[in-house]
């Protein structure tokens, strides 16, 4: 199995900041031995009565049984506990799966003393091995009795598979006058399991909000941060980010607010927009060999959809990736990037740059082309590539990681 | 510069077939000396008046200048003479290039005695280089009075970039009794340049066939061989595919055809699609850092578009290939792969299977699933992978090959 050798992203951050608690929400981790030995591979969130819950799930035509699970737990509209496992994705398991995603709804309904239609359930690790729900048994009964407001950071490791550091992060704003905290974890997408790819995260927050104003906030949230991170392309059966509101603020006197389109809601989108794009970037920037982190801008594009498809193409084009890990300022890959993404582009108004240096203008190779600078400013840890399409003024912005050997090494699993 | 040390594919064949001379073609290389030292960088063939022309060219959104030169070329409907380059693909080179592909036709035409609109161009190599005709001027003058009718491994050889074999085949066939031949050499896809990608095929038959007919079953062709193939999913802003038919066979006796759709052209229509899948073949076989030879079949799909992709869906997925050039039976990724095409799917009537062993069979491990015959299969250097979708009659099969470390390398020019 790969993975077990993976040094920790030189990408990841130097220190983990402050996580406060989130009123309404208790938890704890264990030791199921799902697959992995020595670590924590479970994580149960237990969250008050009143808990809003919206979520957003993979678009694959063959998504995992958990997924399915969720899906329809939503339409009841309450959310009572979370069980999250790594090391089994329980994904391509037929009725089995199922079985097991309800005898596991239950095992946490009892240990939370509440139905199996509130709880919500997220799987990830190894595709195809049924999951035997009868791990969980003793294990989240264990859980609920131990339960409480933190630290957030074992959550974080708790749902990691071959992630090479947990991702965890929150905010602070008001709500009417009234403080309400967001905290988020996340694991990582770019297929980082060894056996398949997913990609999980979870918001929590006390503000008091109805679940439609929720899902709104959440399914736009979404399209800036984790739609807009790509590690290589592919696009995980599992696939789950779910958001979570207690409602434990209006004790303190946070109004409840049941429309998105609530101005008092303001501060607090901006906060979970942010949040949502700093868990996506960390994501990428534990992508699978990871040694740079890449962001791709797109400007001048016929519209926004447009310039969000270019820098995807750009994102996930292996030729560009690879270049970038070689430290090659390699214009010419960008521009096939840009004329294979299917959308308006004219080659005799293209500009690239690499940071600030433009390597390419209106068709040709810029006239003040400087190979020195270009080349040094390829060794940065963070790398800005950006394409001016030069038709209009749609723009996008989207984030990767380089393509490095390491990938395939983790992924290609070189038995001999 | 990488590629310099990459060994030849070991999907190579092994020996090269006899090739035909074609009546009506005559053509010699040259060392231009554009970008490589010590080999052949210039392909120049020479066609008897008369002689008709097809093409199919790159869908980037960003053509080099000589595609663009091909194009409108083409409307002429007259061809005389076809120059093709290694070492500079004239790609993103602005006006500077349009005046260089001009300059090249011109010195062709008087080296081929015929005028400049009937002289086709292709360039491959390096991107936003401006490419100096003048290199031309006496090697097409020189190319033109050494022209022969072969040998046609030295036209592959000359157009090659980071190939690492030439590829060349041909076909013999009736057209209403009287022998015709068709050959064709091509040069890698996938990016094989270490700069840009691009894949470049040129066929040439004596058959006496009018452009529009000829335009037609090309077109028809190339959709289940070229389009069939992938190494990466980039696209070349150079891709180019021409056929050429000279007549010569009218004088022993062939006919002239018109329409594509003449029953006498069945027998020329099958050999064409089949040497047409063969250069494909051999293109994704040299795929950078290829080790293993990718037979992507889709059965079973709502049509056979959906199955195409899909097909390209799987052949697409790095996580995919990357487990192919570990020699890991991941059907958990195919999983995957479908269900990220876009395309109707139901995971509970899938079934995937690598070779003839059968893994995945409606929704889950396949009961009979051993690990060990499966492990042995993947061993092979021809690995087919079948992905059953269970819901109709739509079909498609697509080659590509495995993802390695040295593909990486190759493409990531680290350096250092």
């Amino acid at each position: 199995m790969a993975g077990k050798d993976v040094p920790v992203s030189p990408l990841a951050p130097t220190s983990w900041p402050e996580i406060p608690a989130v009123p309404g929400v208790r938890f704890a981790t264990a030791e199921a031995g799902i697959r992995y030995k020595g670590r924590t591979d479970v994580f149960l969130a237990l969250m008050d009565k009143g808990t809003k819950v919206a979520g957003v799930y993979t678009k694959s035509k063959c998504p995992s049984a958990p997924v399915d699970w969720c899906r329809a737990a939503q339409k009841g509209g309450k959310a009572r506990a979370l069980v999250v496992n790594s090391g089994n994705a329980n994904a391509f398991t037929g009725k089995t799966g199922k079985q097991s995603v309800k005898a596991t709804a239950d095992i946490a309904a009892r240990a939370a003393g509440c139905k199996p239609g509130e709880v919500f359930i997220a799987s990830t690790g190894v595709i195809g091995e049924p999951l035997d729900a009868s791990k969980f048994e003793g294990v989240l009964v264990d859980c609920a009795a131990r339960a409480k407001d933190g630290p957030w950071i074992d959550a974080a490791r708790a749902i990691m598979t071959t992630d090479t550091f947990p991702k965890v992060a929150s905010r602070s704003v008001k709500i009417a006058g009234v403080d309400v905290v967001l905290v988020g974890v996340a694991k990582g997408a770019g297929m980082i399991a060894p056996d398949m790819a997913t990609m999980l995260s979870f918001v929590f927050t006390d503000a008091s909000i109805k679940a439609p104003a929720l899902q709104a906030m959440l399914s736009a949230g979404v399209k800036t941060s984790f739609n807009c991170v790509t590690v290589d392309g592919d696009t995980s059966t599992s696939d789950t980010l779910m958001l979570f509101a207690t409602g434990a603020a209006a004790t303190r006197g946070a109004p409840t607010i049941a429309a998105a389109s609530d101005k008092r809601l303001k501060e607090f989108k901006a906060a979970l927009d942010d949040l949502l794009l700093e868990l996506a970037q960390l994501v990428a920037k534990d992508g699978e060999g990871a040694r740079k982190f890449v962001e791709v801008r797109v400007k001048g594009a016929a519209s926004a959809k447009s310039a969000h498809r270019i820098a995807m193409s750009i994102a996930n084009s292996p030729l560009v990736k690879t270049a970038i890990a070689g430290e090659d300022a390699n214009w010419g890959r960008v521009v096939m990037a840009v004329g294979k993404a299917g959308e308006p582009a004219d080659r005799d108004r293209l500009s690239i740059s690499f940071g600030d240096i433009r390597v390419a203008h209106k068709g040709l190779r810029d006239p003040g082309y400087d190979e020195k600078a270009t080349s040094d400013y390829m060794t940065n840890p963070h790398v800005v590539v950006t394409a001016d399409i030069g038709l209009g003024k749609g723009a996008a912005t989207v984030w990767t990681c380089d393509l490095t050997k390491a990938y395939v090494e983790i992924n290609g699993d070189y038995r001999s």
